[in-house]
């Protein structure tokens, strides 16, 4: 399998970190981050939102949306529960990861990562948005180890991989004591392996 | 079973048009959309992200993300494959759908009819996107007959909703003929209702 890829890109890190600890074997490609110009290109006839990650399986059919992809290999391994409110809920935390975690730390954190001056009422807005999901998950690993259920899931794995670098973004994460539990949780999965791997 | 819920909102009528479509009978209580100083106290213990929908099921578990109460109800039905590779297809459309489409069309639509004058800038941003995730969605569906596989599935419907309503953001929809023909195509769907209904 070949996927495309970027070292900085956390969505990317889903798919790496769950290959790792499923032992999946694949080939990484690396797309640009910064100059997406060749991007229709390179990902035009795989991915119609032109984003990494973008995996191509042995077949060669394409498989988009790092969620998509994390439920599509965890189905039938430990990642993804078999009952179905719980699998409800393991997708709802990914959706509410694309929806409300991603478009605010992810970006804060690019810009940093990348030097770009956001305009300082929309890095205020990510900000707000940024801590309101964060604090969200807070109140929610209260009183429990995992997100759904008790026991590492493809859910856990998404709301990791932005969390963990959230301060390059310029979130202060002192105060969250539950997610800091949980993210010693995940690094303590056998096979983790770390963003810059 | 308890649908919070908003004729406006897009998300909502995704989860309405599903249980028309498959007969599943539920009450609606209507949570206002641009006042939301009431939220923490109406969903906070049902839905982290505070958005509407949040579903309470008959035993009283609540389920929230329009897409993964989709996912959830549409589980047996014709409207999602059981085929693993064509379900992680509707994943990867829904989740382009929550991270492409919405932010953009659904939002400048909102905007127009809360009266809301956004920044030009972001507008001009928002604009772009949409139009990127519409032009994604007609290239898509040329020579198809719906997104993924032969007949409708829940990516169907959730690209359908804001779509079907992009004009009202002020998006121009003529050059659009596959997606047109599509929403024809949902619209004949047997247990269809209207946004409004």
């Amino acid at each position: 399998m070949l996927l495309y890829d970027n070292p900085l890109s956390g969505n990317c890190f889903k798919v790496r970190l769950l290959f790792s600890l499923l032992g999946i074997e694949y080939e990484r490609r690396e797309v640009d981050v910064f100059d997406r110009s060749d991007r229709p290109e390179i990902l035009g006839g795989l991915n119609p939102g032109l984003r990494v990650p973008t995996l191509v399986l042995d077949d060669g059919r394409p498989l988009a949306e790092s969620d998509a992809i994390l439920v599509y290999f965890a189905e039938g391994t430990e990642y993804l529960p078999e009952d179905r409110y719980a699998r409800a809920q393991v997708l709802q935390w990914m959706f509410f990861e694309q929806y409300n975690h991603e478009p605010n730390v992810a970006v804060l954190r690019f810009w940093a990562e990348a030097g770009i001056e956001g305009d300082p009422r929309e890095v205020a807005t990510k900000l707000a948005g940024g801590y309101r999901a964060l604090e969200a998950m807070e109140r929610h690993l209260e009183g429990r180890e995992f997100f759904v259920g008790g026991s590492a899931t493809v859910a856990d794995l998404a709301l990791y991989v932005y969390t963990h670098v959230a301060h390059e973004g310029g979130f202060e994460m002192g105060r969250f004591g539950a997610i800091e539990e949980w993210m010693g949780r995940i690094r303590a999965l056998p096979g983790y392996v770390s963003i810059t791997a």
